[in-house]
């Protein structure tokens, strides 16, 4: 596929084994490797566009499950799209909707057509398919989209089940990748969105060696790794990403590690050739007044040891709150009287602290 | 006294009753009239200040009383003082802790010495008395403080309670002023905050017309009006409020107008000789969904029929947010989801509102 082989330019391999590139997306490029911070319902919670470009931040996610149920795609489109919508002017990527549908959807019913799942709120049955997710993530105006897959949970290994959501997870790629080219057979291909293959296949090793063959052979633009990050151990998954790495084909493709934001697994992921990531740690412990300093430390700021601290979170940090000279002790106050305002400047905090990271592999 | 007869310059009385005026404070010059966000905790709920600055607000609004009990005076003034801790660098002015102890605590007994009340929190009793509020005041660092002052409710004008508040509101504004004195006897001239004596009785004309004389003649450096919008009807208040109007000296004094944030009522306000006013109004409906639009019209964007409304909140607006196009249709869901930036770009928008209506009575 001649466009999916011109998205990445400028590949450098470093030593360690992570790689700098640039990603050609149809809203501008992007500079590899890069963490993309979780804008669950549209935004990246409590902060303007303004705020999470100031991160240094290039890309947005945003969830298909959550914004599907409210407003609705189809509103979302009425109001200009992701990009209308939140005001967010870099590229956005959005997930399948596939990680909620299982973690969140109580009763859910799988089938090969697609999962039957019932709305939290309005109690009605709605049906996800590979062919609807695809509709979904185009209508919501998304820059990169992900392939519908099947997940499996780490206690649902028994009986052939990882074999079985594999199996069923590639069967529907196909269906994805046929129904994405037929509702992109119009656009020119530098307003095609991207869109991601799933590597599923658990912790057995053979079935992720299968999957991303499967993944790579397929004609998609991105290869994303599914399925760690969801209650293994550390060793576990940094065993699957050290066994994919020297598989990666030689193809100018971004690789995208789903659901991964802690900056230890973040440094070992991109010095195992993965390029970009997503997570909704950063702002999540943000807002429970968790930050992460120098030396990936994390610091809990409702402490009492910090009521008179006048230091900033992290004096060697060049983000909006510590440049600014928030101090610890301020900070602590406003999260014990439950002012958001310390979510927020610390959700922006958390999100420079890992996009340096990611700026360090660039240069 | 001297100083105090140069903080207004530039006095320029308008047609309808208004006046336009520079007042000068030890944190840089204000143009009046002007409205004041009401920063309770220490912050205006959910913005940074730069974003209060982007509404084009002078000065920031701190409550004595909140702060006082959580994390109290000496912390914040280890954290660098008000201004250190909220990063607010404009002048910024602190109520007395009088309305908030005699509105919040039920737990109260007032003895000529001070109120002593019930921490909410703790439990302990705790006594405010005319110089501790004095010093509460300029221990947080603010630049405007206010006087110490018997409020009676509407409910509690049986028995002489209106006539007892006020001769004891008067009685306390002299130790204000000698503790005020006394504190600020180091200081030179242009590093002293300005002190408003606070203007009482209830909705009796002929107390009003005495409290103001005695607080004109106090060696006070601002008028302050209290004891207004706490129930009563918009009749009774602008009646005050007029009968008041002539009754201003000519010294060169601002005139402070406590609580007051509705856009008619500002209006009404400063068309009669008031030059300041602060009110949680413009945030507070924010944050419940409710702005202004053009006219005084007040919109409630949770209403249904926003839903795919694609016009931001009110198309001749100049604030942040709806400059940069949010549109009622986004701002809807995101209340509706709970996500808090919805509440935080209405304040602007709020903010942004009763800021310009101030501006219009300065050109």
């Amino acid at each position: 596929m001649d466009v999916n082989n011109t998205l990445l330019t400028g590949v450098k391999p470093n030593q360690d084994g992570s790689r700098a590139a640039t990603l050609r997306t149809r809203r501008g490029e992007v500079q590899l490797p890069t963490f993309m911070p979780d804008g669950t319902r549209g935004v990246v919670k409590s902060l303007t566009a303004e705020q999470v470009a100031g991160t240094g931040v290039q890309v947005v996610l945003a969830n298909t499950y959550h914004l599907h149920l409210q407003p609705g795609e189809a509103t979302v489109k009425k109001l200009g799209g992701l990009h209308g919508f939140g005001k967010w002017q870099g590229p956005i990527l959005t997930d399948s909707g596939g990680f909620q549908v299982f973690s969140l959807s109580k009763l859910r019913k799988i089938t090969e057509e697609g999962v039957t799942f019932k709305h939290p709120v309005t109690g009605e049955m709605r049906l996800i398919t590979p062919e609807s997710s695809m509709q979904i993530q185009l209508e919501l105006g998304s820059d990169m989209i992900v392939a519908f897959d099947h997940l499996t949970g780490l206690d649902e290994t028994e009986g052939g089940k990882t074999l079985e959501a594999f199996e069923r997870t590639h069967r529907w790629l196909e269906r994805c990748v046929t129904e994405f080219k037929r509702l992109t057979a119009d656009m020119p291909a530098s307003e095609r969105p991207i869109l991601f293959g799933v590597v599923q296949g658990g912790l057995d090793l053979e079935l992720r060696r299968k999957s991303l063959e499967l993944v790579q052979g397929s004609d998609v633009g991105g290869i994303a790794i599914g399925g760690l990050s969801v209650g293994e151990t550390k060793e576990e998954m940094y065993r699957v990403l050290e066994f994919l790495s020297p598989l990666y084909d030689n193809s100018a493709r971004p690789r995208f590690l789903l659901g991964v934001g802690d900056p230890p697994d973040i440094r070992y992921a991109i010095e195992h050739g993965i390029d970009m990531l997503d997570c909704v740690l950063p702002t999540r412990n943000a807002r429970h007044a968790t930050v992460w300093v120098e030396g990936d430390e994390k610091i809990h700021l409702t402490n009492a040891k910090f009521t008179e601290d006048t230091e900033v979170i992290d004096p060697g940090c060049d983000c909006y709150t510590c440049a600014n000279g928030y101090s610890r002790g301020f900070l602590r106050h406003q999260f014990k009287v439950g002012e958001p305002l310390a979510g927020s400047l610390c959700s922006i905090h958390n999100l420079r602290y890992l996009t340096r990271i990611c700026e360090e592999y660039r240069s």
